[in-house]
């Protein structure tokens, strides 16, 4: 396991964690600065702010800066009501693969989505098997696509609290068997997103993330669970805040072969995201040496 | 499957549902008459509703009543941070059977516990393999007396979202795992209690029902999950206001031979629990009959 109390070279920023710096938004181009002012080597963007700052402006600000990405937020949203979302959903991801690729992200992670319509509070049906169908389906379509730009996928099983409105992939053996399904050969080309956050709590993580495998560990995802947890969604720690053995489920990771970034996603509207973005990278410099 | 379309006979109320009425306190004897007066066969009380009566005097009323119990809420709580937390509850279980065999419950419901002071906001630790190790103790030492009074004790998988404060037994599979272990001989004794609030989302949800079988099935539970939920406890639904398949889940634990209670256990603060107790358990009967 390596050894992360002298330094954060393999420390990322998911940079929703300062979307927020004292509650207004920050733009792409300020985190980037931020990031490599303090020696962060990497980040993993999200599209919306990627698109506010533009695509090209913020591809030459990451090749400027030195950084690199640990992955690129996100693809996924799969189930639709309608075959016109079905393929709203398959342009949009492919869109998705194309920004990866300009900015050289070593993998696409995937939300998969829930229930249609459930993230606006009105799910069009309540058949959860059909939503996973649906998943499974649009994952395979944008996997041949992917592969021939050689963009890897990472699925990203969320916590079961996200099953109805966000993602009903919510255990790392559901993600895996869609793996299984879909890439028995283990090219590479489609794996899991780690994030400790949505799966700690799971009885069999360890023996799901040996049978993943270093080719199919694409990123690591850590912050913390608070408790108690007052939003299901915006109320997520800082490492070391929270109940989740951390080290421990990173050295299950490492034990496979993973070498990559440890990155930050921390969504917290009533703490971090009202902090000046400078003290929220400064302490994830912190807890990254101190609780990873 | 059962018909539930035309009465309630097979609806029971977890008695928590009504634990406020206008958002005032309402005492189990005032609860135990307006379910009898509604011909709502059964409930399952809490055990601090209980001890606010007097255990005979609510033995007395369920039985003046003509009323059945479904459950008895509940032991469990079984990690602790040090000896003495441990023999503490040993003792509360006991006293927890010993309460269910006065009442005449048909089984403990079990709320097996988290990381020790976790619910309380100061975990004493966070290796929940140990949590998980000290349940397995305690749910063993608990059944040898159980079974001595005749006691079916159910394991209540709850929702992963409190694996760290409330219960570190998350999925129907780790359930019966625990029931393999302590019970191999599916004697009846030991079971699981099915909430479809903690287990709807779960992809493993009908092979693991099959697995249970009618002899581990104990008690089933019905609320809702809403889109979007504000509190982690306390915005349960009313069956119908949510996205869970009721009816499918109520038929796959059929299938296996289950003719118990639909128990309606709804945790509400902000809705349900404003409301007038008539209010709601009227609603608890035409939601039963139509979205059950």
């Amino acid at each position: 396991m390596r050894d992360f109390s002298q330094d954060h070279s393999c420390l990322s920023i998911n940079t929703a964690t300062v979307r927020q710096s004292r509650g207004t938004p920050l733009p792409l181009t300020k985190i980037i600065e931020a990031c490599a002012e303090r020696g962060i080597g990497a980040i993993s963007p999200w599209r919306d702010q990627v698109a506010a700052s533009g695509l090209s402006v913020i591809s030459q600000s990451i090749k400027d800066h030195g950084l690199k990405l640990s992955g690129y937020c996100r693809g996924g949203m799969f189930p639709a009501a309608d075959a016109q979302g079905l393929a709203a959903a398959t342009a949009d991801n492919r869109a998705a693969v194309d920004e990866a690729c300009e900015l050289n992200a070593p993998c696409l992670v995937l939300v998969v989505g829930g229930l249609p319509g459930a993230l606006a509070g009105h799910a069009a049906h309540k058949d959860i098997a059909r939503a996973r169908d649906q998943v499974v389906d649009g994952i395979a379509t944008l996997l041949t696509y992917a592969k021939s730009c050689g963009m890897p996928l990472a699925i990203e099983p969320l916590h079961p609290m996200y099953a109805a409105d966000r993602a009903c992939v919510n255990t790392m053996e559901q993600a895996l068997d869609i793996c299984d399904a879909l890439d028995p050969e283990q090219s590479g080309a489609l794996g899991v997103a780690v994030d400790v956050y949505h799966v700690w709590w799971d009885p069999k993580l360890q023996a799901q993330i040996q049978r993943a495998g270093k080719n199919r560990l694409l990123a690591f995802h850590v912050c913390d669970w608070l408790t108690p947890t007052t939003d299901l969604l915006n109320d997520r720690g800082m490492m070391g805040d929270g109940v989740i053995d951390i080290p421990q489920i990173r050295s299950w990771v490492e034990a496979q072969g993973y070498s990559g970034f440890s990155e930050v996603e921390i969504f917290s509207t009533q703490n971090w995201w009202l902090r000046d973005h400078a003290e929220v990278l400064d302490t994830c410099i912190a807890r990254h040496r101190s609780h990873v």
